[in-house]
């Protein structure tokens, strides 16, 4: 059992927690809680600490978990450490007790560009770790291909982010790119139509068809999309707000439009 | 100016800043920021704290407000703050240099059903505040009639739901429930169907029809709604999930329902 927080280990794991350049290096993000634990895939597992004190008040959940500890990872994978240790670990005030070190995702563009009609969140140095997670949990739920993110928006191994996802981060291909704007350039010669939601946007967001290769631009919670990345989407439309209401919330945004996808495509099916 | 963090105004601010009942006690709610200042319905303003330091990127914003300052406000309404004691009353991070005391709002069941189809929000046990803004938000942006929240759920006076509704606390009204079961029986009393999203649920969100009276009843982020709650709703639906996904993040949930009612009655006008 480890102790000490100043074991080397400990100390590399609350780098990782810190710091995405940590992550990047070591090739990592950190994946918390019994349900990130129970839906991480086996062989994207590195390490897995358990808090001495684990213990889920759903005794199902804390024999699935003991049963993947003991059945699906090798012995030298897991280590139990100390509630105070765990405590310097964990992101969370209420830490669940279990915390993975995984092996990060890497995926190419046509690794998102499988399906004949991909559909596609493109986003624009969103700052916000949380609402980022919870676009992607979203997309999921919507059936999204994927997410390509500049690459001055927050990082997807951000502790809190995962913890957001939900577990869809396991399970949407994303990617960051230098240049959003030759991204979406290699998108549209792919016939893949790109939409933004514009304040000089005509047209009703449910009124656009989505049912072909389509990607929604999505920019920065406060100052929205660049001008310069705007302008090159192929369609602009609005989203009807009542009131004085003169936006809406990034991830809100973002889940009204591919759920509007998902709706269409359903009618179609 | 004021210079003390120790001064009793200041003391008075911080308390409302931390803690619900103090704000509760006292019929106050803070509101923070250059927008939440400029959209404030000045009737309701009861004292505004200006760092000595405030400034705006944009001129024509900061032109506003000192126009609002100096000729919507009392003299004795409004007092300079050094940086350092605008930091402690301050709960942001980086403070835009302007916070209002407000007048805190009460509204009554038969506000919110002031129209004949109205259409409502029914939260319970909802504890993320940034959450709860930001359904307040696209709620006004949906165009809703109210919001109706059980009495264990976040304080709508706290400072982050307050920033997070970006102004729509000034404009939906809202109110508190003790027993949500009542207020239910009273909506369908007055022909308000209240529909629950819910893993029962047969029908797809977009199937069923909100053109009449409608409320949506959301349950807490994690668990969802109580059993016995869900038991009152009139039809149960559900939002369809593609992936793993099991459910989606509460205010995403909210916004899909609001928007679907608001697009039914959009194309029925």
């Amino acid at each position: 059992m480890i102790t000490s927080p100043g074991n080397a280990r400990m100390k590399a794991v609350i780098q990782m927690k810190q710091k995405a350049k940590v992550r990047r290096e070591t090739d990592s993000f950190l994946a918390e809680g019994v349900k990130m634990f129970l839906e991480a895939p086996v062989e994207r597992i590195r390490e897995v600490y358990i808090s001495e004190s684990f213990s889920c008040p759903d005794k199902k959940l804390e024999q699935a978990v003991r049963k993947k500890l003991e059945q699906e990872l090798h012995r030298k994978q897991r280590e139990t450490v100390s509630q105070e240790v765990f405590g310097k670990i964990s992101d969370t005030c209420s830490p669940q007790g279990i915390l993975c070190v995984m092996k990060a995702y890497h995926y190419t563009l046509s690794d998102l560009l499988q399906k004949e009609a991909p559909l596609l969140l493109l986003l624009e140095n969103i700052q916000d770790p949380g609402n980022l997670g919870t676009m992607l949990r979203a997309g999921e739920g919507a059936g999204i291909d994927g997410v390509i993110l500049s690459a001055d928006s927050a990082d997807m191994g951000n502790p809190k982010t995962v913890r957001a996802t939900m577990g869809s981060v396991y399970r949407v291909p994303f990617l960051y790119t230098e240049s959003l704007a030759d991204t979406i350039k290699a998108l549209q010669e792919r016939d893949v139509r790109v939409f933004a939601a514009h304040l000089q946007g005509k047209t009703d967001y449910d009124v656009c068809d989505y049912r072909g290769g389509s990607a929604f631009l999505i920019g920065n919670e406060s100052r929205g999309l660049k001008p310069e990345t705007a302008a090159l989407a192929d369609q602009y439309m609005k989203i009807p707000m009542k009131g004085a209401v003169e936006s809406l919330n990034a991830g809100i945004a973002a889940a009204l439009l591919m759920y509007e996808a998902a709706r269409q495509r359903r009618k179609s099916e």
